[in-house]
């Protein structure tokens, strides 16, 4: 695979982003790929302290339109201070999350308009858009037994399953809509068997041109 | 004057905002007007946290497009939260701050596209826009001075004069191009008179419809 690429992992919690992510980064550094791994909210300092603020039980009262500007505010400082500094050295990025996320859980989860969402995320990533969309897809209730097991459920994951069955609806409308840029794949099969649909979902990308260097904000 | 006016007071740091704004609350009272006093950024729970985060020496390293987000964060919080609540119980509210901060800042100041922060105030407003802005305009090295006077500078307060002359162009040049909204006040003269000139400023509200009670946000 050409070097430069930016690949973003979706799923709802407990799909298996993490654990997919890091089999991955490991495949390709074994190739010679160097590889920046990376996640929203949090990639940053500033994406941390946001990230905290909003899992925080005592947060409850953040208006959703607020909420949304936050992420964008992680975003924004995510994009500039290291996916592109990376695009630009020819790291491929694999990212947890990025702006499908928004509209699958604000969007598709909240009801929060989707033109705001849509406007918020152009100006949040200045434009920039990834070669690959991953979607890990799974039930909404296996998601959270998977979660569940792990540890005690934080603010977000702790809302209810009709909320996740929404998000799971606001990520599949997506992927339909924009079938060049999304895989889906199916995340209830054993974490090898994911793997390998992950490695195959890359093939595609070989002959696709690196994402541009350009200066993606004003100012 | 009729209830649920909206009023903005603007100006460069140790223009008098705080202090003016307090006098017109207690004037505005005992004519009998239900007024709230509030403040950008800073006027929820979580605008408190961004104001301590954006301040702190510790976060220099937050990109100018990221620093936007966090205004707009706390701003969509702010409006929704507190501003929209107060117009319709038919107070008047008195907003130390608002967009035109941002434009003079971010914008004025920082160079950053003034069509970014222009499509980003209108999402953090949802199209909210007050009646009346008080400018309180003075020479940057006089705000300055008073500023040093009666603390140590923090980060914002910290940075050069020429950045302050800066940011007073970029408020008067908003006032020249929006006449009828802005109100330009010299607050180098003593406070009693400063006052005064803010009272005249509000006889040509009377006159004017309230703002808008329907819903600005989507979802």
């Amino acid at each position: 695979m050409a070097a430069g690429k930016f690949i973003v992992f979706e799923g709802i919690d407990g799909a298996g982003k993490t654990t997919q992510m890091k089999l991955l980064a490991v495949a390709l550094e074994k190739r010679g790929t160097p590889v920046l791994c990376t996640r929203e909210p949090g990639g940053t300092a500033l994406g941390d302290r946001l990230r905290a603020l909003l899992l925080d039980p005592a947060c409850r009262d953040i208006t959703r339109p607020a909420e949304a500007f936050l992420y964008a505010a992680d975003r924004a400082q995510h994009v500039t201070e290291k996916i592109l500094p990376a695009l630009q050295r020819g790291e491929t990025v694999l990212c947890d999350r990025f702006i499908y996320s928004t509209l699958a859980y604000q969007g598709g989860g909240r009801g929060l308009d989707r033109e705001f969402l849509t406007k918020l995320n152009e100006l949040a990533t200045g434009g920039l858009a990834p070669d690959l969309v991953i979607l890990l897809d799974l039930p909404a209730e296996e998601g959270m037994r998977r979660v569940a097991g792990n540890r005690s459920p934080d603010r977000l994951e702790g809302e209810k399953s009709d909320f996740f069955r929404q998000v799971r609806r606001g990520y599949l409308a997506q992927a339909e809509s924009q079938p060049k840029l999304f895989k889906v794949i199916q995340a209830g099969a054993g974490v090898e068997a994911v793997h390998r649909s992950v490695l195959a979902s890359l093939e595609s990308l070989a002959s696709v041109a690196s994402v541009s260097k350009d200066k993606f904000f004003p100012g």
